[in-house]
């Protein structure tokens, strides 16, 4: 793709809805029966308590909707929490937020193939056993899909999106006409309000941190905002809008059905299915729903493939990880980035077994602790800024910053035995990044040229050209150095004093006017001898400011297994003549014809 | 070690025999066994034909042993069954002993190493169900041994070699002594000679078969003739009958001891480990029995450690497998041999489950088609030769032949469902080692030079430099290729117009006598517009004999994780240049100082 084509696929707030949204509200497939997961360690009865707990969690996303609508007018360019909190609150606390995005990006593959698989299983309960093997295989196919370059197209993207938001809603209006008319009958465990046994403050944080993994991925509109059709802050800003909307609806819906419905967790089938089954029956309308669902979960897991790259080119262009990633037009550094994303993805899926609810709350943390260092960054830019009407501004954000603290303190507390890592992570990753931006400001001094002391022209050449008997690669060689200066050394390691003289007689005829310098070599070693021999001539040229040249061979080889078969002392002589400082290295390519 | 000290080290018939013979006496540890797992599929009443089989090999180990001792004196610079097939049959014979022979190192390794773990885990059963651990943990140490570099020093493995020689003299002696004296109960399970129902010719030939996996190794001797003291061929010689008559000796004790014990084989205990066990109860000398040949199964498969460069520096030396194997001070070729042995020996074993039955058939077949070729193959060198009393050697030789070809017929006909496998692979090996020469054949032909047709030297030098920015690595291009020719051409990549026209500007002030060409790409890629312009370029200097040269900057870091900071992008072009024909790459390196 033209660099100059990028600006014209312009996103309307319909299609920017399909492509942005799916991580987010993907997030109710698990959403629900994480929290009921959490009650149902107390008991069925507690699980009316599932409604108070999602009605908390739809004023955090009222929160957190109100304050990335302020980051998207604040930050048109498109506002990431690394770079909101790097510009706001200073390097460590973008590299803080960066880390985690890292570490978020891996878990929201995980996660999502891993929820999609659930919904898959759950319908057909046959392939519970394979749900590793079928997150492993989304995965794959994900991974491979954007190494070959898969440019999402929104207008495709819309039809899954669209038609699992519709199934959904089709399902919460059937299923709360079928709760209203009585048709379902009333399975309620326990009545709304009724005191249980066994209830603390510390199960229902816990349940209510759990519920937040419903939130994940609603931040993505917000990185995104340049994509969109003019004007873009404010359509971006109405997208989000509308999404939270969505969101809300979604989660709620399903919350208070699996209530009405006195559905639980169960090991081989998810609160949807279960919701879905009840409903419809296992109908074409429940496959609908899985199927959709599963679909959903996928495209969130790719959106973890197209977000990693943006944050690779933010902080490669600061210098914090390899400045390959800037390079957009660069396919390998895409490439690299999106293997370590579905490897470590795959690494998290073995390691955790697949287990959605096991991988959440590591998945919850990456995705807080951006969100308060984002609110917190913008808090503080509205302070420092006073611009018009700042203060219902930084209120609004400062909600968002404190809100998003307490869920993350709140994880820390109930659930600090899943989410420990993240403590040892952060500290190590941010190292790194301070590590690699060092060695770029060292390089970058080293390479500057002072204007004061310009290198001295060289005086002449000298070129060395080790041979290892008369060839037309010799002859090549021999003809290229002796085209550039007087000063040639052709090099011969012999093994024997016979070899030694015969090789010498030799070369007379065919080459009476270069200087053949011969190595006894008694040892049977072709480096040593050679590298001590290119030594004594760097010092000499040295003194005269001469540039040393040696002259290696290569062999093209027409079929690749070929090249197996021609010695590699040529790469080994390289290989050692790196490390000297002051010889370049020329290599001589002969291509074999057959 | 220098080459001319190779020859100093010579072996007394002492040492020689102690690090030549554990290859073939280290086989009596599984030798008998081998026969009676046969026998036992009829029964144990069938145990006593184990005596008139071990006499068949006993008269099949004297034939081999004639052959070779003429061998010796017909090779006295060392007959490897390859050598000797090739000069006297031709080179496609040469090679199927030659492949054989690669098959049957790997196996040596895999069968000692298997039957060296089965002897550990008799002594201490607790460790049956790591036998395969065992044996690959064994190879593990053999290889990185070898790859370090281990010398063997004759005096230091004649100490477990003679230690185990004596160790079974005295169990022979100390078991004959019992039986004789009736200490021992008689627990034969039949008489000798005794009908036994269910015996068939096949059953016996198969137990015979098994039973030749006794002479593994015999050849050995006849490889190594120039490491002997003077007259090698005459201690050579010597040493081999010495050897002959010890492993006749230990055999056949065996497998009398074995018959009057009445043991028979089982799951967790060797044959050996039975014979010990009973002839001295698990005392001290019964734990020596199991180490010495738990230690003498390990040098054995060393032993395959250092043939195999040899044969592979022989067929090398033609041209069949790649040339760096002839290169003897060459470690790299040496290594690749070593490890590619470790590696399949160990897949063979894991394959195998570390079952030494299941192993030898291979074995044993990949040992006597090259015992047969290089039988038959002498056979025709005395009657091509007719040389003073040839008549009897060469039909010593056809006797060798002929009990050889019978041995590997009954491997084919009783158990070719277990060696089926050397049929296909013998033709592929054979069709890839005439590949191999065929190449090296065209190759010498491409570089031969034709003194009437030199080339013409060349006119002139173009020195194309790219550049990413100013900076000193740019600093020592642009100096070193001014140093060499005028025409330089430095040349940019510019993603945009701006960038281009600010570049331009800034190089005019520090380079104002260099040529910068830019060159705009929209498509964001470094490789394809630079290659464009290098084949312009290219094109131009064909037509008036200029050779044309590209400066790559290389740079190196101090530090190894610090090399993946820096743009791979040189290295692409290399890679892309490397295709290029006509086009010299020079890297220039810089070094950072941190």
């Amino acid at each position: 793709m033209k660099s100059d084509e990028l600006g014209e696929q312009k996103l309307s707030k319909l299609k920017g809805l399909a492509i942005l949204s799916s991580d987010a509200l993907s997030s109710v497939a698990y959403g629900t029966e994480q929290i009921l997961i959490v009650l149902a360690t107390i008991g069925v009865a507690s699980f009316w308590y599932s409604i108070p707990i999602a009605l908390c969690i739809l004023i955090l996303l009222f929160a957190l909707i109100l304050s990335y609508r302020q980051i998207i007018f604040a930050y048109p360019n498109g506002g990431g929490a690394y770079m909101v909190s790097k510009e706001n609150m200073g390097v460590n606390f973008g590299l803080v937020a960066g880390g985690s995005l890292l570490v978020d990006y891996i878990l929201t593959v995980a996660v999502s193939v891993s929820a999609g698989a659930d919904a898959l299983t759950s319908a057909f309960p046959g392939m519970h056993d394979y749900t590793v093997a079928i997150a492993v295989f989304f995965v794959v196919i994900i991974t491979i899909m954007n190494l070959r370059g898969l440019t999402e197209s929104a207008t495709i993207l819309m039809f899954p999106v669209y038609l699992f938001v519709i199934c959904f809603i089709i399902m919460l209006i059937v299923g709360l006409y079928r709760v209203v008319t009585g048709d379902i009958p009333y399975t309620l465990q326990t009545d709304f309000g009724a005191p249980v046994a066994g209830i603390s403050l510390f199960i229902l944080l816990k349940a209510f941190a759990s519920g937040t993994s419903a939130l994940t991925g609603v931040e993505a509109i917000s990185n995104a905002i340049p994509n969109f059709k003019d004007p873009a802050p404010k359509n971006a800003a109405k997208t989000l809008v509308i999404m939270g909307g969505m969101l809300a609806t979604l989660f709620v819906g399903i919350t208070f059905l699996s209530y009405y419905y006195g559905v639980g967790p169960k090991e081989k089938e998810t609160i949807v299915s279960q919701i879905a089954s009840i409903t419809f029956g296992r109908n074409i309308m429940y496959y609908l729903i899985q199927g959709t669902t599963t679909v959903i979960l996928i495209l969130a897991a790719n959106t973890g493939f197209s977000a990693f790259p943006q944050l690779a080119f933010n902080l490669a262009k600061d210098g914090f990880i390899p400045r390959k990633f800037t390079v957009r037009g660069d396919r390998l550094g895409y490439s690299n980035g999106i293997i370590v994303l579905g490897i470590a993805s795959i690494v998290l899926i073995y390691l955790f077994n697949g287990k959605t609810e096991q991988l959440i709350p590591l998945y919850a943390v990456g995705v807080f602790i951006p969100f308060t260092l984002s609110q917190t960054g913008m808090t503080i830019k509205w302070f420092k800024e006073k611009s018009n009407g700042w203060i219902p501004k930084m209120l609004t954000n400062l909600f968002g910053a404190i809100i998003s603290f307490i869920v993350l303190s709140i994880f820390f507390i109930t659930k600090f035995e899943k989410v420990w890592f993240v403590l040892v992570f952060l500290p190590v990753i941010v190292y790194f990044f301070h590590q690699i931006k060092k060695h770029y400001d060292s390089v970058a001094v080293q390479l500057r040229i002072n204007p004061e002391e310009r290198i001295s022209p060289y005086e002449g050449n000298v070129i060395v050209v080790p041979v290892a008997g008369i060839t037309k690669v010799v002859e090549k060689s021999v003809n290229y150095a002796k085209s550039i200066t007087d000063q040639v050394y052709a090099v011969y390691v012999a093994f024997d004093r016979e070899e030694e003289k015969r090789f010498e007689e030799k070369w007379k005829k065919y080459y009476p006017d270069v200087r053949l310098v011969t190595l006894q070599s008694k040892y049977r070693s072709l480096v040593t001898p050679l590298m001590k021999f290119i030594s004594t001539i760097e010092n000499k040229a040295e003194d005269t400011n001469y540039q040393v040249t040696v002259l290696i061979p290569q062999f093209v080889t027409k079929r690749t297994w070929h090249h197996f078969l021609h010695n590699q002392s040529s790469l080994l002589i390289r290989a050692y003549l790196i490390f000297k400082k002051d010889v370049i290295v020329t290599t001589v390519p002969y291509h074999f014809n057959e």
